[in-house]
């Protein structure tokens, strides 16, 4: 990751003749691809899910309590623009039957895949016309979904949780709306907390952002605090599986660099191959200060989508 | 329960002066409500679930194999009549920046509550006007969702689930469509798997019914195996948090007895607060005889909604 | 209808005790129903249309102008609440031969009966239970449309229109948000126009409130002028087969009266069977000062439905 | 037309070395942009409505019978793939005031552009990524409607209809399935009925197909007969405002020569501005052999969309 990214950023200011120390470009399908795990994958850092991070994860269960990191989908939640959640309650059917029982159920019209806490899969996000493994938009798209990369070939994933809480490193309740939270910011929490990542981990950014959703959502869309490139990469070398936090797009919104567009999307799905999760409802992790816990996420098996709405938890 | 429907059965016989041995009505409002749990009671058996139910499923986490139970949500699944499952790819967004960010999302049209392997909520199906604890539909129920006993009020479940491997015991690949699996066939199955269920449980009934999924939809959809009133009543008696199986509606189905309609529905959902799951993928766990696990189940926080497409998971 | 409506009035203030002047209920069912179209009748004042109104709308073609009375639909425009209108574009599909034939189409989602310019049918209102001819919710409603009483049962209509300009009348671009047009203006403004009403008209009101849409929605939605009680019960006399106006419900909204909610929707469409003309745009026609001229109207043919989006025409 | 198309045609010769008769190829861009009514237009043959189309009409209503010529829009209509119609009927609202007012209304999930008897605008269809006018899809296309050429710029159409009967010409109720009309049917049955074409008319074909509609919908959607690019550019060449028939696609499908797709598609829509009006009912203008009529139709203005679903009428 990082020789690809020195090349490229060397390249870029040889090209162009104006050095912007903070520009970041994806590096050329031919440096990225194939991916470590083969030209066939799909799966990317989840290749790293198994046993042992199950194991792993089992061994933090020990008072038995769970802790829901998702939020409720509602009319009034927050939704990114161009996305909608409605809820239409069908009329009760009654059988005929002496029993008389009654029926209902109800019709959701929603990208349920990237509403709500969501996880996002590697079909979500390109580099121009290319995927993760580059495999190519006009060649895996069709109407009704991706030939390639569907969020059904995920699966549950259950490893070991770490929450990094970045709002509390900083004595704040809740980092400001632009604040890039850099590598060292990484590093310092982690020891703060006593914690080491390992590859195979779900890493959960704490920001205090997630106090705004469904009560200012004009904020919460807005903008907001996150990773920035730097502290992506630094993250992305720790292999783990998911990156997630309690704003939209997990990363800071928008880029202190104008010229790039949500960097951490394309560095994380389409370079990497690690998931994020955005979204999270992670005040009670926080109050509770639990660092390192067991992470259970069942991503719907939506053939073909990008990603999935869910309701993950973590277990101590 | 048994009372209850001793004393109903009675009434029938004599109000209606012809006997019908199968016969079963749900009781009366006022002989079922409010329900143990208390009158404001929204989570019925979910109540069990705790960190006791956390701890027994984690004990049972030896190898960390994960089993995934749930089904993928495609355009060719079999589905209920009236309800539907539609993905819309969107056109690709371009992000104007300098690192060509492409975004890709979908609509999805679908009652995601009911459809693929679904875990079924109590404002789903009534007696009458009356849902769970006697809400009355005409006083919680809304063009967008029940205001009482929306699936959103469960959370994740995390127990102990046993499989009763009721095709195994019968030695047949898969059960006859309209078998009623007896309370016997369930003692048995216990005995011959060598378990004793607990309250709290998640029980998962192998009919092998799923072999047809996505391979024979219209025999599939047109009736199935599964257990009928008396192995409901006893299954209920064993407090289990859920019922499920490898069939739509878990019991069986039509009815053998004419007169009622899904009796099973009501009895689990509206009378005992016990949830129903349905369309379970269980090829994996019976080939593997794996009878006792730890079972996770995220129900999507839908408001107001009456279930949840799931993609559960059994650790073992 | 008159006489009817008396004597509720006075059952009203005997039983009340309280003398609500501009009180309006509607007439008990067995006093309304069958109308005097018959038990049967699905078609209420567009029985009226024929032969005879079709040649008198053609009659007034003499310049061959045709003027467009429906607003474009689009996701900007005023919508009531719980009601959206959602266009997707579907992306292209290319034909493999050799003519390269792309073909492009487009999903929406959307009260497609009760959105932009919309013509209401006779399943949208009710009378408690109640329906036009006494028809019952609860016998012809079905999860998929009305038994009784769908849109598609009305046929285009092609009759003579005429535009009462009230807004002109009273000198204003736009009559007052809550203004009560009186039966007395109306037929000032006939008189003023120098025409006269005829059995199986089109009346279209203009207001004004028109210049509102899509400009200023929210003012739009929050209330508007429109015809009462009195002046809705002396255009009922008239026997007009549709009223229609540039504002949501045609009538005044709210009504002065606080008791009683848009009367006029019922005393139309489920008392006397008269259709209702949402949303029009009517610019055109009262800057050309139209009064008379061909009235046609297509309304779709949504099976079940209570309501069509709309394109009407005028043409002189 | 007909230059560019033999011109067409001896280069594929030439250039191939394989002699097709039948082959049709698209005009190159530079051949057929800008169209004969400007750069800029987006209009097409539909500039020749007008107030003389209207006068032309209305000279042709002498009776005042109106016969329908569209189709109920239903759930058991035949679609083409990919397509739906769904209509959800939603709960009641009661009001809480006196008056007891009940409101009704419905959900529709279509592509409602492209269902029932349909009206094609030029934004359906593409030569490679070129629209009428050589607008280019890639240009003027998102994700919620095309900003060129969408479906409300087109506004009712009032002009002559007149329906040639190949059905009747050639003795038979219906047509054999894969039949190519050719030019040749379509001018004796112009002779045989006594009509001559004119600029600007709605050019209506009955085939007898459309009595397979909602009876055999399998048959319906899988081939049909209608126009080939012989007849088609013959009827482009008599410049009428649209072309319509009692099948899903106008004309015969599949071709007959298979190395192209739908021909007249193109040929109509994307090069001569020609609208298409697909799924007519047309039982009753045959049956009453009205083959002159006033033709009215009123396209939703739904912004931005490729097509609408129409109820047009024939007045005579």
């Amino acid at each position: 990751m990082r020789s690809i990214t020195l090349v490229c950023a060397a390249a870029f200011v040889l090209t162009g003749g104006i050095v912007f120390a903070q520009s970041w470009q994806p590096p050329p399908d031919n440096q990225r691809c194939p991916t470590k795990w083969g030209k066939d994958d799909q799966r990317g850092a989840a290749n790293l899910a198994g046993p042992e991070t199950v194991l792993r994860a089992a061994r933090l269960i020990r008072s038995g309590e769970v802790i829901e990191l998702g939020h409720v989908l509602s009319s009034t939640m927050p939704l990114s623009a161009g996305r909608r959640f409605e809820l239409e309650t069908k009329r009760t059917t009654m059988s005929p039957q002496s029993n008389r029982r009654g029926s209902n159920e109800e019709l959701v019209v929603a990208e349920i895949g990237q509403v709500g806490t969501q996880f996002d899969g590697f079909a979500h996000q390109t580099v121009g016309n290319s995927l993760y493994n580059c495999f190519k938009v006009d060649e895996v798209s069709t109407r009704t979904g991706f030939t390639k990369l569907g969020i059904q070939n995920v699966g549950a994933l259950v490893t070991r949780g770490v929450m990094l809480d970045i709002a509390a490193l900083k004595n704040v309740d809740m980092l400001a709306d632009g604040y890039e939270i850099t590598s060292q910011d990484l590093q310092q929490a982690l020891a703060k907390q006593n914690v080491t990542l390992q590859s195979g981990d779900a890493v959960i950014i704490h920001t205090g952002f997630g106090k705004l959703w469904d009560k200012d959502n004009a904020r919460y869309a807005k903008g907001n605090p996150g990773i920035g490139v730097a502290a992506g990469e630094w993250l992305a070398r720790q292999s783990p599986i998911l990156v997630g936090a309690d704003t939209p797009p997990v990363e800071v919104n928008p880029n202190p660099d104008p010229q790039i567009s949500l960097p951490i999307h394309q560095m994380m799905l389409a370079i990497n191959g690690i998931h994020l999760l955005e979204n999270l409802k992670l005040d009670e992790l926080a109050a509770k200060r639990v660092y390192e816990f067991a992470f259970i996420i069942e991503p719907l098996k939506l053939q073909g989508a990008t990603g999935s709405t869910v309701a993950p938890i973590a277990i101590r």
